[in-house]
């Protein structure tokens, strides 16, 4: 993910922009107690940034204080250094011998081939306890009314610009969750409300407080750069997915592929970035121009008819050049060269709210959205076998491998193993890495067909649908 | 389409809103002149409005000098008063003996049953011939380059608080499509801009400049109140469906159903309107909220705890009530009630530059957006036969009608019909609009069904795709 926001670390000043204060809830805590201690041989020296060009400055990244990675991996010391080292990129999983994930959930992960010091990538399983909210007096509900409830939670945070986002996310966002689920309890019917609309608002708004939380606390506990969120949660015979960024999660059920998200990304958003932009010209101050071009427009081209799209336009149109069309283009590049104010290439997630354009004042984040979109899957209207899964991975894996790849590694690698194994997800999840890794070869890591793999940081989770304790 | 403007017309003031001036384009006329004169006994006493309960200031409605109906139907004035009698509410086709419409195009109409007036649907059908812009030395073109092209075109238009809105944009949208259009002649092949998003862009301008020419003439030529509009171009192969408005346009090809719109209405289009609420908050005037709540909060709930959902959100969640909450909301009612402002049922379409919110100054339009939606469907990527036709209607069919009872009736109607026969189309619309209408019976119109028939105006054409005469 790195490599999508340019010259970010540079512009990590401690300057404004933070929405106003919200009070805290009362369960989450406000400092992220790193859940991994950071061994004792943990580099401290500020990460080498291939494709930045420039060194950090200091104070940030010495600021960054542990590095760690999600608990479940249960590493050791050595363990977590070989984790953290960028020739041999060991692929990681949760031990055989320990507790397993919850419903025999796959999970491997691969550090990056250089371009941060660490893995930027964090990860999150959980069964999360929902109680009632008490009544105002503060005596708890009548047992029927709030009894509580449980979900099954999986998050992936592919962070950029320093680890702090991701790392905080992964540790609090489920909270959150937890907290605004705590009024489903107190919910009766209402006409329009669904039960299941309400967990998505409870989503969607968990999002919101922990992207408010990071902003809030941003100076105390250096919370740096920003991260990519893809989130299940289970919940009541249905599966939400959730996603602000560029990760990526699909169903393959049967060998058929279901997307159960979309990226975000400027070429994604090009309507939405622009509207804001056409909306609030003062968040382009008068350095960016919300039209797009098919190229950038040369000053000698003043008056001339040049094609052009606005914000309400999915066509293209001509127009005469003005001046303030000589303005660097607000959404620009290609791929996954495009960029929002030249600056980055997701346009969902949490944290960056220390973000600005590149020689400039000028903060990203208004165009850089929290929120999540949320796609509901119920789990019920269909008759489930052990080999139909919901893989999530960050965008190393994707960038490389496409749905049908996936699907078919699914097929491959779940028919080698008996049905009711519960470590083929595991399986399946270290050769989805292993796939979108490659091997070194000619100065560099290259997969069969010897183009290259990913350089990214790689992680992957693989949800049983049906499999062994599965929504038991 | 008038229940859906509450008030409107009592509010039909002269004051402000207008975009600032754009030039007119040279070929373009900028009076609206009727093509079917009114005739003598065209009734000019203030029209009778059921379900407005106000009457219209007078010099409003006196403004309104004439009425027409679409010069394709060669109506005598005689036929001119039968088309515009409620009682019998006879269904207008073009006649069996003069000339027939491009592509044996079938087209039917009726009045409404005395919700307004006149009958405020239009519609038009036309080739248009696309000249070649001159070069800048006024010049034509090599032959080569500037040899022109030709579209066919058809459009329907569904009025609102007047019939002014539709009559200009039936005269006048394709001309504002076709100078847009001269553009092509000049296109030279540029990376990502296909010819089609060509065509795309030139029809979403032509509406903006649509729209703008309504605002810059209303007063000179009482452009009463607005329209939606559903308009059809066939160009090189392809056909474009632009739609602003809760018209509907379907395929119905070998029985089976492709959608050719989607209908732009407060609760399909709440997000937006809510995201401009927010971004915009002086459009609200200090008398609206842009969030949703499931019903309308009373004064003595403040405080409380309260569902609700935000402009980023598609769930629910719960806030406390402050007081900016007890204001009116933006979006309100559901189904064919819901309303912008407590005003309007549609959220795009042309015209409306003078409509306010009732007992307020507070204009409407920005939530209102001119700019539609355009899908393509390529003709040339499937045989098509006979009996695969595109049905445009204005929502007085839809409200009654289902896509799969349309889709019966193409089958039912044109298998009684020779497939050379080019009658059958016009009388499919025919069977559609009477289909919507109903008989009278029980002091009302019912379908067979017993169920009441559409009171609106209703407007059909039936495009065939591979029938007698199509894009030859």
């Amino acid at each position: 993910m790195l490599n999508r926001v340019r010259s970010a670390v540079a512009h990590l000043v401690s300057s404004g922009g933070a929405p106003p204060p919200r009070p805290k809830s009362p369960d989450l805590p406000s400092a992220p107690s790193p859940q991994t201690a950071a061994p004792p041989e943990a580099p401290r020296s500020p990460p080498a940034r291939a494709g930045s060009g420039s060194a950090a400055p200091a104070k940030t990244v010495e600021a960054r204080a542990c590095f760690s990675r999600p608990t479940f991996l249960q590493l050791s010391p050595g363990g977590l250094r070989r984790a953290d080292d960028h020739a041999g990129r060991a692929v990681q999983s949760p031990p055989d011998t320990g507790r397993r994930l919850p419903w025999s959930t796959g999970y491997a992960e691969v550090i990056n081939a250089g371009k941060s010091r660490h893995n930027e990538d964090q990860a999150c399983c959980e069964v999360v306890y929902v109680e009632g909210r008490r009544s105002v007096s503060g005596a708890p509900r009548e047992p029927s009314q709030g009894q509580g409830l449980c979900f099954y939670y999986w998050g992936l945070f592919d962070g950029h610009a320093g680890g702090g986002a991701a790392e905080m996310a992964s540790r609090l966002l489920h909270r959150h969750i937890r907290e605004q689920l705590k009024d489903l309890s107190c919910w009766s019917s209402q006409k329009e409300v669904t039960h299941e609309s309400l967990v998505v608002g409870a989503i969607e708004n968990a999002f919101q407080f922990m992207d408010e939380q990071m902003a809030r606390e941003r100076r105390g506990h250096q919370v740096e750069g920003g991260c990519c969120a893809l989130v299940v949660v289970y919940l009541l015979g249905k599966v939400y997915v959730a996603n602000a960024g560029d990760s990526r999660a699909i169903i393959v059920r049967n060998g058929e592929i279901i997307p159960m998200s979309r990226e975000f990304t400027p070429e994604t958003e090009r309507r939405r970035l622009q509207l804001l932009g056409f909306l609030k010209p003062e968040l382009l101050g008068g350095e960016f121009t919300h039209l797009e071009f098919p190229r950038r427009i040369q000053p000698k081209e003043l008056g001339q008819r040049m094609l052009y799209r606005d914000q309400n336009m999915t066509g293209w149109a001509y127009k005469k050049i003005e001046l303030e069309d000589l303005r660097f283009p607000l959404v620009c590049g290609e791929g996954k060269k495009a960029r929002v104010m030249a600056t980055i290439g997701v346009t969902r997630g949490l944290g960056d709210h220390n973000l600005k354009v590149c020689s400039s004042t000028l903060p990203i984040k208004p165009f850089l959205s929290c929120f999540p979109e949320v796609r509901v899957y119920d789990l019920t209207q269909y008759e489930h076998c052990p080999d139909d899964v919901l893989v999530l991975g960050t965008d190393g894996l994707w960038d490389v491998t496409s749905d049908c790849e996936v699907a078919a590694t699914v097929d491959r690698v779940l028919s080698a193993y008996e049905p009711n194994d519960p470590s083929r997800y595991t399986a399946l999840a270290q050769a989805l890495v292993l796939g979108a890794r490659g091997t070194p070869r000619d100065r560099g890591w290259r997969l069969p067909n010897n183009k290259l793999g990913s350089g990214d940081d790689i992680s992957v989770f693989v949800i049983p649908l049906g499999g062994p304790g599965s929504y038991s």
